[in-house]
């Protein structure tokens, strides 16, 4: 660079964490803790909820997958997150959800952070579920069952434990070498782990419900005989058209809450249900505004899809977390001439580097 | 980090163009030159464009101004453009918009581009606007009036001279300071620049008028009798809601040339006019299917607004050129574990780092 070309201002710069440091922060805090402390920042959003901009996912579609963008703002700070899916790309070694984000201060338009989305969603999803469980698990409630054994599956063990106190998590996947994953990383996290061959066996005693599979097309995860009263079902795999996971028995019983109603009718288990069945909102629980578990014999359903506004909130906590840590870098991303009208200026001067 | 934490695989890895990259490549190339390179790319994407998704931009308002996402697909590859606009930010030494774009691969839903845009975006505006010119301008058009001489103006003179053969250039700004800017940047460029202390001493004895005024509420730029008959008209300021630079009555006498009718009729010049006002969609002159200039005497005006496709080919062009470059940086932003089941195990394996 040459003395002609000053350094650009700080105002140049977004903030990046870049996987490797997200993977530093999260140790750094620790998992459970860095849960807990997106769930503060998803409650304190939920109860601000109708300050939202709130629209449905911007989706492109193609034969192989989607590409979406999920905006949303509260009128000072504005997110979006980009994020695929593309169930064939685990046939091909790549991941199924790819995901980054970015906040914006309303006022300027100007970025503030720019981060790494694939594991940060994974946090946020397992921080919302257990946020919402919390709510509406019957009191009590000590044993989760986890069908699905994926890339979501310890962190909804891990979310459960700190914010509902789940103690014993009862393990299920179609591919026992997936539950023998989970089940190694769950090793000395303060759980106890049991391993099922059947979802009926991990059903079992559980008063937490969890599926979380992927990559189905309108399977039946559960059947309604399985599923017994007093129970919270956190359905939170199959998250777009045409993939589902439980009978739809099992949805008629239930009291089901979800996250924004025009989204859910599209992606989620409803999605089977007519377009005017009756679901409650869960942010109104959050906020205090409707009642949540109102008998111990219920069925209550989270039907999650995953909203804009977790990834905002989850953004929102790194934004204030990474702030005087190296788990950051300072990318040059906007132009910032010394007079905003000499962007050809700018340019001109460069030319010497 | 350990051993226990391979680095990242190719795949986790975006290409990164910052500002400063930006910049080494345009000099690497020369500015009429990359103008010429993403016209040719723009050429081939309006030749191509009912293949693309296509859809107005994506806005969230507030009081202070917007911020927008405009995505687009052909097929194969997917962008987008994440873009600012607020007119206040040049009152405290910001950039009015700034902005940043991406690639991504259709097929796997990888991104496999993000880049700086404010700069960028300058660029493809000028050979946006120069592509049409070339197709619409009366034969042996040599002069330009260039009304608005800010950050926009430069790169519109080197573009019309590099594909429209444009050999002066008459600079006309309410500030006379952006008059002397812009006739200071166009020193040495090859083009005859004439400072001019009105609009209508700027646009006499030319051919192609420009007008790229910002920040003003529907202003009148240009006047009816301040135009006569055998022009181009390239307006390309003035790209929202309520912001305007032509007098309704040039409108009335013009042939209208539109990039997408459905968002020019929000933001364009033709919101002065009824919404089913006849316009042409500039693709099909550019594609060959319909007529651009029919007489010496007709008036031609393009109102640009600027487009996710124009946006997408300037994208594609950088894409290729940077290739075999050192004008990029590699984002850890993809999480890529060994196993895609397996996140949390990548996570728990980064701990010794």
């Amino acid at each position: 660079m040459t003395t002609d070309a000053p350094a650009p201002s700080d105002l140049a710069f977004v903030p990046f964490v870049s996987v490797q440091n997200m993977m530093r922060l999260v140790q750094s805090i620790g998992v459970e803790s860095f849960i807990e402390g997106i769930a503060a920042y998803l409650e304190e959003d939920f109860r601000n909820w109708e300050a939202f901009d709130k629209t449905p996912r911007v989706a492109s579609h193609s034969a192989e997958g989607v590409i979406e963008l999920m905006p949303t703002s509260n009128g000072e700070v504005y997110g979006f997150k980009y994020v695929n899916g593309h169930p064939k790309n685990t046939r091909e070694g790549l991941q199924t959800v790819t995901a980054f984000g970015l906040l914006a201060q309303v006022d300027t338009g100007y970025p503030v952070l720019l981060s790494e989305m694939t594991m940060l969603t994974a946090l946020r999803t397992a921080a919302t579920s257990a946020l919402v469980a919390k709510n509406l698990m019957p009191k009590g409630s000590h044993t989760m069952a986890v069908i699905g054994n994926g890339a979501q599956s310890e962190f909804q063990c891990l979310a459960m434990k700190k914010l509902c106190g789940i103690r014993r998590v009862k393990l299920y996947d179609i591919d026992p070498a997936a539950t023998a994953k989970a089940a190694k990383n769950l090793e000395g996290q303060g759980l106890e782990v049991v391993s099922c061959t059947t979802a009926q066996d991990a059903i079992e005693g559980a008063q937490i419900l969890t599926t979380c599979t992927a990559d189905k097309q309108c399977a039946t995860i559960l059947s309604d005989n399985m599923v017994g009263a007093g129970v919270h079902i956190n359905a939170i795999g199959g998250d777009c058209p045409g993939k589902t996971e439980l009978h739809v028995d099992i949805l008629k019983r239930s009291d089901i809450f979800v996250e924004y109603p025009p989204q859910t009718r599209i992606e989620g288990e409803i999605q089977a249900l007519p377009d005017d069945y009756p679901v409650e909102e869960v942010w109104e629980v959050i906020a205090g505004r409707k009642q949540g578990r109102t008998s111990e014999s219920q069925i209550t359903l989270f039907d999650g899809v995953g909203f804009a506004i977790e990834d905002f909130s989850a953004l929102r906590f790194v934004r204030d977390r990474i702030k005087g840590t190296p788990f950051m870098e300072q990318l040059d991303m906007l132009a910032d001439p010394d007079d905003p009208r000499d962007l050809f200026g700018m340019l001109q001067r460069s030319s010497g580097e």
